[in-house]
């Protein structure tokens, strides 16, 4: 008789996002003639990239000729995009990651958690406290994480690292063993972004205890502070000890078109292991890379017509953020985030907690946010919002709340 | 420190297509006026159906503008591609496969190795032998394979199903234990295909041993035998104990565009536990979904011109197999394999083993094929030709053959 993975039974019956939808659904039911107000998931409103798509359109129509066809790509990804990924995201900040060390991906949803295969169970696992849930479901799925506490939403097996407001919602360096750390700077949820120093002592700790940092940069488009590094690899010594994933998603709008990229340097190595070299024999056998398609629409996003397109679209959404954040504050609520990431987190009022505080936003407003302890207990008496609405939409939600909240 | 998953260090150095693709390349590199017929890898040749390239580029163009983008997409699929796979390739055959019950993939060879996420390591996995080594790579990484014995390849913990030519190279149900099994049929590498009775008899044997089969449909298309079910689910009783994996790579050429699926029913559950409301809630919180544009690319496939236009392609690669088979017959070789599959297996002459007439086809006639023993200890002796290539290369390779062995 087959014995199923039980660690399925240790995680929380839906993903957040899909309870959080339930909700929003069953709101608009009842309220058939009101409009709900999206600032919950994250998901982008502003189309495709008129160069973009022209590369894809391009790239479809090449696959109708025999001379032009072209099947199984490799898997590692194509060169012609890895190596402008090299330049453009890294050379050009005076960073080096070769062409080789990149790896192209579907999203980083699929790789932050494929990612655990190249390590051994018995380690010990940090994750910031609150965290994009998609980390957690892997490490669960993936035997880390041991018993859950359903009360508290915590496992046994893991480190949690509090992010707290009076350290601006950056982690400290773990005190106590952590051999794998998953960071995400820009952060989601809480629209942290840590500087050069903090993101200096994380490379320096996880060099000194031989462990490795699993480096989110999403929102890496969205940093207008000079004194934020946008890739962990302009922290020396960061080659050594972090693997880097980066999207095309929340830049170029491909939330639905799926591009991203692995960073994983040749000199990361622990115990004589190469986890450069683990991840492309992975691959060789796992995976047959991303859609040849999809690959010429993210080279396309370096060009200078896709770039100055893809300023325009991060400049609304910051726009969005500014706008969301001053009319909370203008009534009377405290926020954080929201300047060099797309999310703005915010303290509920009247010591209510993350889900009350959705649900009188939802029900009173007609507005879906995230509450805050979805991504973890730290988040409790938090809700995120999300700056990649439409601007009506960020206008039109602060007034709903100034008549309400 | 951090320890990495030492599993790693069992597998072989490259995957197998690696290692012929680089003698490949060594022997063009000191034969650079040959050419090289290759007949090794899978891949496609003929170039995309023209209602898959019209689909993807209109969807790649209502990305453009804000009222037709799309971002996120479900994590299981658009319903329109799941529905129209439920009607054609299912209800259309007498099989009743709810469009819930599939699951859109980006290709098998990503799905068959992340399903064994659902499954404890303590059971035992069985493989046929010889074997497409994608499965083996998940299996060896994910923990479920035990010790190498890097002499026969092989490794101690999982079940090897020979799969002789007395029976027609399809494997007999295990007398032994035997918790997960990998079948493909029609099979990569022999080319055999079993009948419904020799289907109907694994899924007895599953049932009754409270085991899942993971049946690999990728060459249904190529089926030509009515005695020969395309799906498994044509089997009473398979939707209690199959998984189905299937492509649109072989079919419609997608091989670079990246498209397949997997079908778990509802009816599967093993021990209280849901395997289909298992993986539903694992691609929530590790997937994002394949690319809408590919999606829509897929959904084209079933359009009339669509069919037609795979069918095409599906004559023409048969027509290629045949001339492969009747050559090599003709040459004096023993062939297998090609009728309803796009693979020919021929026996090595003068007790060869694979490897060597694989070199001497590579460096005698400049024919690139696949040995046998690289999928397993039971190929040795073989060696697997496609049937994907070009008429004119079929032909050629035949002739040049004639001249030399």
């Amino acid at each position: 008789m087959v014995k199923v993975n039980d660690r399925f039974e240790t995680l929380p019956e839906s993903y957040l996002f899909s309870e959080t939808a339930k909700r929003a659904k069953a709101w608009q039911k009842n309220n058939p003639r009101k409009r709900l107000i999206r600032l919950g998931i994250g998901d982008v409103t502003l189309p495709l990239t008129e160069a973009a798509v022209q590369a894809m359109v391009q790239a479809a129509k090449e696959l109708k000729y025999a001379d032009t066809f072209r099947g199984y790509g490799p898997e590692q990804g194509y060169e012609f995009l890895r190596e402008i990924i090299s330049n453009e995201d890294y050379a050009a900040r005076g960073v080096r990651i070769s062409p080789d060390e990149i790896f192209i991906s579907d999203g980083i949803k699929t790789d932050c958690g494929a990612i655990l295969e190249l390590f051994d169970r018995d380690n010990i696992i940090g994750f910031c406290d609150p965290v994009y849930p998609a980390y957690m479901d892997a490490a669960v799925i993936s035997g880390y994480a041991g018993d859950v506490d359903r009360g508290i939403g915590q496992w046994s097996k893991l480190l949690y690292l509090p992010c707290r407001v009076e350290y601006g919602f950056i982690p400290a360096v773990p005190q106590t063993r952590a051999d794998i750390v998953y960071l995400c700077f820009p952060n989601n949820p809480t629209g942290a972004a840590a500087t050069r120093e903090q993101l200096a002592e994380w490379v320096r700790w996880a060099n000194t205890a031989g462990s490795v940092l699993l480096f989110d940069g999403a929102y890496e488009a969205f940093i207008t502070d000079s004194k934020v590094p946008h890739s962990i690899y302009e922290i020396d010594g960061a080659e050594a000890c972090a693997i880097e994933f980066r999207s095309f998603s929340k830049t170029a709008g491909f939330t639905g078109v799926r591009c991203g990229y692995t960073v994983i340097p040749e000199a990361l190595k622990r115990n004589g292991a190469n986890l450069h070299q683990m991840w492309r024999r992975r691959l060789s056998g796992r995976s047959n890379g991303v859609s040849y398609i999809v690959q010429r629409g993210a080279q396309a996003v370096y060009s200078a017509e896709g770039r100055e397109q893809i300023r325009e679209r991060i400049v609304y959404y910051h726009k969005n953020a500014e706008i969301i954040s001053r009319g909370l504050k203008n009534i009377g609520l405290t926020v954080y985030g929201g300047e060099n990431a797309p999310y703005v987190w915010v303290k509920t009022p009247h010591g209510q907690d993350s889900w009350t505080f959705f649900d009188v936003l939802l029900h009173e407003c007609g507005i879906l946010t995230t509450p805050g302890v979805g991504f973890g207990p730290s988040g409790e008496g938090y809700l995120r919002l999300t700056a990649f609405g439409n601007r009506n939409d960020a206008e039109e939600a602060i007034e709903r709340m100034k008549n309400t909240i």
